[in-house]
């Protein structure tokens, strides 16, 4: 896989690590970084606590270009990323004046006062800049460390896929050059998943851009039922779908070879 | 909290980290695990990848008594969590005769031949001991390291949720003295999430087996709606049951109290 940068989920919150939650959030923002040309080298769930957010952050800052966040931005006690980061990072945490006025422009809209547990979700590290909260209240956090980011976002699914699509997105898309991602399903009925081995074995070796993966499906009349996964990432549209469809193409010819009448294939995507 | 023993969960598959599948697995281990009384201390997604896979189980084995992973056990190329355990233990891989047993039996039931492929889910580290795998064909992996213990499942779900099931939470529920989890969640509509703090700060207070988080819910016809988790966990039933039903009463107590009628207040469980 071809890849424009490294990106690094970090899931902040109790309720994932209790079993409570889905993660659903760092799929959201896997296939979105994925879609944008980035590789995401890990997701990481920590829970509510001071030292493990500030020591996931730095480990994520050591291997990651893009490192982005969930949870913990709100006005409760435990809400404590913003505090985290600044510590992970060593600058001072201080009142943005910008998030200040976004947090003062929602309230008095809908007449709540600005109050000390309010104020608190405009605390953010020096030379942070505030993303705009579209849907709530807690702003998102962005922070430049050389030529690294740091994307802070609430773990309110609504929220966080929000500030993504409309402040986080564009500027992820406009560093480096584009990048494609391209990807194709095949679902094969009546060869085990082992057997299939030796032809994944070859496909996986056509292009170094592309990878590829089978997922059984189980059992379905009998017949085991098999999905083969391939996708590639690279700066080339046309390259890209091409090295896709190239590999589609020798899968479909080799099972049907090798299997002949017994593989019932059905391309899915 | 109070806890059994800390544990550490390894979700193995690039299919999680470009955003293709959702980590259900680990939310499901990871409600299991809390219900027997282990705190679960992180969940890492790492891709099917040897150097990543090994440094994460030697990261997860300095931190925690318990490792569970899923995924890259089956026969394909990509399945390579055996090798990395044993690669990450400084073990040798052998082929297990007690695998290769079941394996064997598996498959003459089935009417296919015991390719390399498929004695290739036999390999396991030295000392290891297979996991009966009653839905599927790869078995699961159990190594006792020192007074840890390192188990590997598959990654289907179905495959995944059997083994644990039937092999490992014995083995968990039998070490050290049982533990009891307790959990109410109110539902809170008319408050925002912010003018709970006060009461939420206190109620963290009141007791350190407990833990106390807010989740806001959105806005339901114009009242904010906010849920509150109180649970606990301790060696003691009756000690964890009366917590959290004291916090929980706190809660309701308090917020009737300075609220009065703008709060409506429902026992979700």
């Amino acid at each position: 896989m071809d890849y424009k940068a490294k990106a690094y989920i970090l899931s902040i919150g109790n309720e994932l690590l209790i079993g409570r939650v889905t993660n659903t959030n760092a799929s959201w923002l896997a296939q979105k970084l994925t879609l944008l040309g980035y590789c995401v080298e890990r997701i990481v769930v920590v829970p509510d606590n001071m030292d493990d957010i500030v020591e996931e952050f730095q480990k994520a800052l050591a291997r990651a270009d893009i490192v982005i966040s969930t949870g913990g931005l709100g006005p409760t006690p435990d809400d404590i990323t913003n505090i985290a980061l600044a510590k992970a990072l060593g600058r001072e945490l201080e009142t943005n004046q910008e998030a200040l006025e976004m947090l003062r422009e929602r309230y008095t809209k809908r007449g709540y006062p600005l109050t000390p547990e309010r104020e608190k979700m405009a605390k953010m590290p020096v030379g942070a800049k505030p993303l705009p909260n579209p849907v709530g209240s807690a702003p998102g956090i962005l922070v430049e460390v050389d030529t690294r980011l740091v994307i802070v976002l609430p773990g309110v699914p609504a929220e966080m896929e929000a500030i993504f699509t409309e402040h986080v997105e564009p500027i992820l898309r406009s560093r480096g050059k584009p990048y494609f991602y391209r990807e194709k399903i095949i679902r094969i009925k009546g060869v085990p998943e082992a057997d299939l081995t030796p032809i994944l074995r070859r496909a996986l070796k056509i292009d170094e851009k592309a990878y590829v993966k089978s997922h059984p499906r189980g059992i379905e009349r009998s017949a085991p039922l098999v999905d083969v996964h391939v996708y590639a990432s690279s700066s080339n549209e046309e390259e890209t779908r091409t090295i896709v469809e190239k590999i589609e193409q020798f899968l479909v010819e080799e099972i049907k070879k090798t299997f002949e009448q017994k593989a019932d294939i059905t391309p899915l995507s």
